[in-house]
């Protein structure tokens, strides 16, 4: 067999060591051979490959990034663009595909498997919010990056009459702003699932203070206020069409200003949780998902997806991966809560 | 309610999360007091006991080792042990216990639960060789600070003409071995379930370095080679009455040598992999357990022990958790092999 | 003797090195005695005090932060502060001072020096900005936690098509900007003491991308642009009187996107830097430094501050040290400039 | 111009930061081309090189090893070995070479420059043993790794009752053993330049336990006993020819066992401290090391070799750089002695 495989949307530390796997196990076990495809769905699209073989993979096992490029090129929303990828799966002689990505690229994944190309897919979301796993990788090496940023903060805090802000990634899930901020210790976390009270965050920053050490907020930048709540206007925008105060991280740092007349002092990691080598847990996930999924393609379990439940690796339908979003339900949130103020 | 805690057995990070985690909650939310009982079961034995309280508990999130120190003094071992036990908890007023350890802690505290004690365990094991829980706290800490050094590792290999060799923990289980073997992308990896073969051993060392890059092989300190195949004798004391070759690590290196021609360069990380902060997954872990064994005390949910199964933190029988070792199934042994050689 | 130690000034890893430097000899070596006073100059003025002695700085070594805690107090500015301060001396029998801080809190003890206080001054800022010693401590520290956010930016440049721009400290010198930008790898490096052409700036980015990689900018956060080549208005204010548009990242992201059409990322590090553990270099020095600072007292070398000057400790009149702000220069930055684009 | 590189001796992290830049100033700055030589001096002994341009060098400032590959040959010990090297020289068109290493390595350099070889040398030695330049690139990287080891010691040191050693490199100076002993709050450090007293190290073992701490012991793997003071034989042999005790660590163990009834336990750091990724420090000082490496080929600075003398980098001449091993002064050790116990 000759099996195409390609990694598409956002950077995750772990894509590496899926595709290390995937031709380690394909080559060595199974004897098949592979073909990389360039910048995701854009690959097959366009016919832009790679080779990938044994030596091709030797070394990047530790390497955050991927080696086959990404993009978030989507052949449904191009003319032809199914049948293109069909075609140029044919001229390859490329038997099957295995698809590395999130949402997007596993919609894609599912849609072609439907019409009859033998698709399989492993679920990357830094954010870890895929319901039907329970884990993805890059999540861990996210936490452990935010975690290490605020255990550094701690030391500044007895010091200090600033209020500390981090702001970590999560849009639409709190995910990586709930177990850092557990793991780091903070005294409030925001996140997206639960729009937030200004009034109880003062509250804790005042309450905090009163320890004498300076209160950490970890919030994910895609936290809200409720509705109505603060002073500073969110939608307001610049001359350049960009809102006026940059980030969630802003607009509390001038709230809680214009609030308790205090300062603070935002750490906004950014790109920095989504580079870099993968930690033991996200190797391990990555390279177990590379060897479920070559065993999937072997045993012909098309149109299905790699999944972690408990120690196990499961197959599941590609179909249902991508229908739900995973948010942090309220009774982890509650046991956050307990570490307040 | 007035509660007793007590930390038991090695060290391993993690244990000052759970301390913290039952006081935050215990206080905070129950209203409880707390008491703390020095190293393990001498602490009730002996009724030494220090404050533990919200400041007791602030900032050791981070830390490893434990506030409350730790030894293996079992009071059944002792005379009159169990009496001497239950009239300090009467004397101090000490309504229900929580013990955090490893095997023979949470041994003494299913017996005394059998024996009408409130008692709710924490499981505590760096090997995570522990069936009722798909993990325990101080594992993945371990797993990392060993991935670590063969990472480091690796970037010598190619200039190098050396056998290394990592030695890490595991007497009777080879997890730590198996996940950052795998995760640091080893060459082989003995563990204790599996007997060695040292001709195996020795064609995966030439094969490796057929590659111009040299071999790393993780092993187990309780890694034992199959019967009979070594040349070099484990069993031969020096004058002192230990091993001669001291570790198994030494053993590998002598009977490599013997065999190939080829000089070893071992690390042996000790209690390196013990000590020092918890990943950020160790303290989520240990700050649930906590959090949980509180809830459990409550609830009076005694002979109970907190486990993780898939995401989600249960409660299950004392009697159980302590019955069975979680040894690597041959099928996950399997999955490293891929990469052998 | 009798010696009273503070701590002045901003956070800086290895404080409390230095700190138990001071009493490990000061007591071990030559029978001294100690009092810690709390809060920088605040101590000594109002009488606030802490024991200090070997058990007080057991542990203290790898922790950020400072067990004296620190403030921005001034005697100087403050009625009858010297004499208060003077009386507080007299009243607690505190023969001599050893004062760890910045410009100011140095400034305070050349001053006291020349009044005929007994006082010996140990250098302390995280900017690297003083003239008299080769390095001060914890500056290395600050360089390798943005070293290590570049580090993990790189692995996510390749997939990206955006400016990645990192803003460190730095307000008057650009030293941990040109250190971690050098060790980084960045492409672009922007200091207080160069301002910048944005017109370059661009140029970098863009020819950068050619390279398939996306450009990281560091900037240090008192980098200014050349006067009037910025189309976004530095100084405009929002409704709270603060700068519109965050800092200087903030700023840049604007300006490129407007000139470029490219979306910029940033992450701005903010205390993380000057917090947590100190790294060997920055534990080796502040520890050298307080034994000599602990051997100037006992020789009764009053005035003096500590300087490295290769990898000898020497003692200069605190009255120079303050005098002279050391900035990068020229032909350094030369060096660096070789890198961009 | 054509100038040829190589990389000599052990591994040092560090190597590939040097050659990046004597690549991207030469190229970019001077215009030179440039010629990569494989394994040391025996890659322009038998003409065998790789490709040394921009894109070869791109990305490998982060990474250990060396791209060039090492090796230990000496065109010295090898019949008619320079003329055949020049030979090579002449054919490629190689008008000088930038030779990077350690003693042996730069022993070469220094016989070539005199013979009228055109060569500049980079120094190279882990162990910061080279007198004419204040620290060597490598060094503060393997310091920082023992340094970590050490802190995670630590926090397993209130539990336990065992010693607790950790043996770093350091054959003939005791440099990395110093620095992170001291960094590390170690209870006692063992160099090669001071043979030790086992009566003092065994004292020093028993006063630390009073503190309730178990002991740290530091211990260079070249370091030695007072002559005759162990019980222990060192010379005594295997059947392999090998020291049947392996080790200092191991030699340690068994002796303060037989002395005081004590059991250690050894972490054995080997090659771990000489792989993966440089300290920030480190990349700046290889880095500037190349840059200025190149300097002296363009300005024809020839049997020179560069060297850093506080901030500034020196050219001196190689006859002198390689006289001279520099070890561990009495007053520096001194410093340390303070925190023995």
């Amino acid at each position: 067999m000759k099996i195409g495989v390609l990694t598409g949307g956002g950077d995750c530390p772990g894509l590496n060591a899926v595709i290390r796997a995937v031709v380690r196990k394909g080559v060595g076990v199974y004897g098949h051979s592979f073909v990389g495809f360039r910048d995701g769905w854009r690959g097959p699209l366009e016919g832009d490959t790679v080779t990938l073989d044994i030596p091709a993979v030797r070394g990047i096992l530790p390497r955050g990034g991927t080696i086959l490029g990404s993009s978030r090129t989507n052949p449904y929303k191009i003319a032809d663009g199914p049948d293109r990828l069909r075609a140029t799966l044919a001229a390859q002689g490329v038997d099957a595909i295995i698809a590395i990505g999130g949402e997007d690229t596993l919609g894609v994944a599912s849609r072609l498997a439907d019409e009859g190309v033998p698709v399989v897919g492993v679920p990357k979301t830094i954010d870890n919010d895929l319901a039907a796993t329970d884990y993805t990788f890059g999540f861990d090496t996210a936490v452990n990056i935010a975690t290490e940023a605020i255990d550094r903060l701690h030391t500044t805090a007895e010091s200090h009459h600033r209020v500390l802000i981090v702001e970590v990634m999560g849009r639409h899930a709190g995910w990586i702003a709930l177990h850092s901020g557990m793991a780091g210790g903070a005294n409030v976390i925001l996140i997206p699932e639960r729009p937030f009270d200004i009034d109880k965050v003062c509250a804790h920053v005042e309450s905090r203070f009163a320890t004498r050490y300076a209160p950490i907020i970890v919030v994910a930048e895609g936290a809200t206020p409720l509705a109505g709540t603060m002073s500073v206007k969110e939608g307001e925008r610049d001359a350049f069409g960009h809102v006026r105060l940059q980030g969630i991280s802003g607009l509390l740092e001038a709230e809680i200003r214009a609030r308790t007349g205090r300062e603070s002092r935002a750490t906004v990691l950014g790109h920095v949780q989504r580079g870099g080598t993968p930690t033991a847990f996200d190797r391990w996930l990555a390279t177990r998902f590379g060897l479920h999924a070559i065993d999937a393609i072997h045993d012909g379990d098309f149109g299905t997806m790699t999944a972690l439940h408990g120690t196990r690796i499961d197959l599941v339908p590609l179909r249902d991966a991508v229908a739900e979003l995973k948010t942090v339900p309220e009774d982890l949130y509650a046991e956050a809560e307990v570490f307040f103020g």
